[in-house]
């Protein structure tokens, strides 16, 4: 069986990862490092090596805050030869406005507009990185502007200041990169107890009261919607509705825990296979970015199984999604349950048709049958 | 202590209970009806005699599909006389698209066309009613416009027969009464494993994809918001911000469990008085709803036991609003913690501004203390 | 590839439907419902016809409350008809005292002790007639005791009451068929706010308190696991560590949303699998019972796909066993994970050695590696 | 109103602070300490001079990993001294083995036995050390005595090698300081994805398979109850059932996310108030303490009132606890809802009883008004 599966990825494949998820070094709130640190020059080498189509990254995993401008410039010059040499991309440079205690109450929400204005400088600071690298997105994930403690910060105010910091943001692209795009990455809490725009949804809601949407896309994680114990397929469903989805990051996650970032498909196989479905089937032509890292009890070389995993699993289910659109008994089903479609009638129609409810619910949906061969598809039982 | 409250609610205060809060018989999925049925007329007079200021409705909660039209002209016109008679409005008339068998995948995003015409049709008949009733607002809960079995249908199928429907009823609205409007009441799930569209977030995005956005709003619920395991401060907030908070519905609820529906405040004292706060110290003049029921182990008596408790923990807390604002050393606190505001300079000057991180940091936010201050305030230790 | 999955079940794989997943109508908290119902004896008979080992019922599924002695007995005797003719066995015989009215506040934890009394006197009814119809074991399911309201009730009361409960019913089965068995089926909550004996773990914490601990094990369900969002792996390796495993409730669930029942493996595969695992590699001689409902979206006739649903999906994680179990990779690595293992020092000895951690630590452990094997196993792509 | 309550706590109150809890510089998995380190004998001297009956720790921190004899020595002699010149007592002394690299895939349950022997070292150590400092608790939290890869560690054995461990560690105690209790800390998630023994429950049960359970307690977390999300009054109240309580972690959390260990009473007031009247209202006689930490926000200082706040709310509930217990309402409501209790008559008894349902049933249960009484008391409002 195994045979009919082609698990080595391809340039083509267009997968990605972060730096920062073959840079982690396996700390978690109650335990020290259990891996060395990496430089990420080598990382780059690792993931080109292995097809892998491109990277993303934060500007501090280069370049680290403080670094001053010559040797700012060498780790960039450093990273273009890498680039060019092993032939990968880099299609994401967002900032990290989360780790440096400047911004432990937030980023763009901060109550103080000095730190919300020194945020900006971050991104400015990444986007141009970015541009120099061939990079032209910005993805933006705000892990620190939530809060804990509610009457510190009224979120009307957070909601109005986080407008302001993308509107500028915004500014500065189109003056400067008029090609270069912009994206959110949602997620509930963690680190924050609440964290502002915890979903897609809110997100796109959000983009829709910018001054320039149409700069601005979201780039759904798989664990942060589980996180929220909701539906990432419906999630990255509407983003592709509204035609804005920029990139995706897979991962995988228990529901409604702390933050995992699982290797891609470890968890929940057929919300996954849906995931893949969907991008397969959708004009996407973005990156599949995984966004995750290896377990703690790995190693530095585990990093590297962690990574084939991650592309191993993607390509066994777009697989699927072969087999699923080859499936006879299963497209004779979903064409039966779709039956035929036609637009809706005038209100006034509508209004005036005498319908028949006993009727109209007597059409048989073989939805346990349907579901069964998925999962069998799924299990290689079929 | 008590003195100090006034718990008797006024017509002014605008509260407002759905119909089928009360109308609710104790039935549960493992359980039979724990009280008799209540005649909807006779809702409507008890509500107005405990000073509500007006009732939520499905149609089908005063006249159940299948009416004929002499009755259902009767019945609309005992309504209006004991709403005459006892001074109390409708200010939301939706429909009961999720009980009958024939909804049973779905109203609006049923495979089946015609289904989603006849829903479409109940919603006319709805708000045909609701206008006859002086109402001027169509709530819509997709109860059934969700799925257990991702296979069986396409969200992004799913998104434009929503849109659809949409955009056909709103042309109705706009022909027949354009000062009508419409609002969508978000839920995560129950009855259907995921619902479409599963929170305020998600609804005010797909809102600004209709073809008029700007007769469509939102009414969040306080319990499905927490069955999300989202804060109900955040999304009420964002609908503000949006300018679409067209209604609210109060209740509480343990996060992340079966939708239990409990009276507002009942749960999570402190979430409840910064929703209260919101509502307070914002533009919004809608109504404030509550949609719960009574426990299950409650007799008919009890129901107004529960309908007075709502509306004096609401009262309550708008006077804890109160002692908040004049509660010298919290706003002192927070008069500090949120400093001088000023508007972000233009990208050029901050890329060109010097920002010292170290120094940034160091401004003392001293959020336990005024949790603690806040927590005090609501036990009524302060 | 579908040639080498036996998906036929036998008697001898001990497959289980409660009596109660087959009658269920599809009504839930927001519908009517959605199928005619099915007698109870033509359940007996379709499920035998589909090799189902045995049948599990609540007393009152076959012989409602209120029933006459007269009309009772002939029920129990059809019932006896149908199983020596079908030949299927009854392994478990509860009483439901959950759907009734007067059970609203508890059966066992009533506040009223007549109330518990009767509870109990519908179990000694249970058993009686569990007893003529050839069952050994009655399980407890004691959906309605819990509460809503904190205050309504002391849980160390509940608590007590419990016991008393449980001593007098094991008094009666002690005396009267001393081979009897009893079990508790623990759920965190739904139909209540919070039910007593939320999980596994606190199931066998109190048995340890009853008169007779011997005479009592466990049933643990899938779905009232994932419901708490706990690991149901964990859960039935504690019971049977125990030495209390009685028999297991199998479905599925997404996690921490209402009780949703649905197809065992529909969801998390990876969990099922390793369920599989566990029951097929221990000494479980119990049945192999599902314990959930067809999709309310489904007529009668669907009921029966999904019955053999069930059982397919078993069967075919069965197989993944001796998949695994012949993987000599899979196994090469799992016997190095592993290593030697012996027994733990005196603590003197322990005390009086000197350990380096860091070497320790050096060992590899590669569970990306690994746990990659068993998703591609999973999926058929080994 | 302030003057009636009473926020100084007293020794007699035995209020109780993990030393981590101060210690803690505000790291988490995303950001960088924002407070400097703090040297555990000052936590020490400032818990004592707020009033704080005593103190708990891991042996680690106040002497790290790796620290010599001598200096060991020197560190508990330092600690002594301010013990006795502040009078503050040690209450509970563990082992953290969850921190170093070494307990990366866990201390009781790593697969090597040679980890596992070391643990137990590490905990023999600790209880040493303990005794010397007058305490009598050693409190087990086994933060990485779990998994994220199914297939890594069977859970029987994972439970054979803890219940081991346990016997092993129990012998050392009944030989060495038979005067000894040790006690388990259950938590269900994080920073493993599945810890064993997730809930109190789980840990009663464990116990009951030890050699020596007389010897072992649990020490039950309110917030690692609510990441399960379940009751924790319930939770403790099991406890106290089995006899089993031989301490509490008191501090606050939203349900099903991550570990956020806030400040008690922050969040949930009314479970909070329920924790209280239970400990209030047993015969419970450990300490009070708290577990949790200051949001990173914080600085230094901000601990102290975070140290404040804790005791004060907890005096501030147990005045609460006083009012209800005064109140003539409330209470004529509860004797109303309990009303007369008696034994359970004999089974035969029972079976011979008749018994009228519709009659059981009528009993009127006021859950609403009696639960929106106990709001407002906490409120304040009554």
């Amino acid at each position: 069986m195994s045979n009919s599966y082609s698990l080595k990825p391809k340039k083509s494949d267009r997968f990605s990862f972060g730096l920062w998820t073959i840079m982690n070094i396996g700390r978690d709130p109650f335990g020290e490092p259990t891996r060395p640190p990496i430089n990420p020059l080598d990382v780059i080498v690792e993931l080109a090596k292995r097809k892998v189509y491109s990277f993303e990254m934060h500007a501090e995993d280069l370049v680290p805050m403080g670094t001053g401008a010559r040797e700012r410039d060498r780790l960039v010059r450093e990273a273009k030869k890498r680039m060019r040499d092993y032939k990968i991309k880099c299609t994401n440079c967002g900032s990290n406005c989360f780790s440096h205690p400047v911004f432990k109450d937030g980023a763009f929400t901060s109550n103080d507009p000095h730190v919300r204005a020194f945020a900006v400088q971050r991104y400015i600071y990444a986007i141009d990185m970015g541009y120099e690298l061939g990079c032209r997105l910005c993805n933006l994930w705000w892990g620190r502007d939530g809060l804990e403690v509610e009457g510190s910060k009224d979120t009307r105010d957070a909601l109005k200041w986080l407008r302001e910091c993308c509107n500028v943001l915004t500014e500065y692209v189109l003056r400067n990169y008029p090609d270069y795009e912009l994206s959110i990455e949602p997620k509930p809490n963690e680190p924050r107890g609440d964290i502002f725009l915890p979903t897609t949804g809110h997100a796109l809601a959000f983009i829709a009261t910018l001054d320039h949407p149409e700069k601005w896309g979201v780039v759904p994680e798989l664990a942060h919607v589980r996180m929220a114990g909701l539906n990432s397929v419906h999630e990255v469903a509407q983003a592709l509705d509204a035609g804005k989805l920029r990139g995706i990051h897979l991962n995988s996650q228990k529901p409604l825990r702390y933050d995992q970032d699982i290797r891609f498909g470890a968890e929940d196989l057929k919300e996954s296979f849906f995931i893949v479905y969907l991008l397969e089937t959708s004009d996407y032509e973005g990156t599949k970015s995984f966004d995750c890292h290896p377990h703690r009890t790995e190693d530095r070389g585990g990093a590297w199984d962690f990574v084939e995993g991650n592309m191993r699993t993607y390509l066994v289910l777009r697989e699927k999604v072969n087999l699923y659109q080859q499936d006879r008994q299963i497209q004779r089903i979903l064409t039966r349950i779709r039956g035929v479609q036609k637009a809706l009638p005038s209100p006034e129609n509508i209004a005036a048709t005498e319908y028949d409810p006993g009727k109209l619910m007597a059409t048989r949906l073989p939805y346990e049958k349907l579901d069964q061969m998925i999962v069998e598809l799924l299990l290689g039982a079929r």
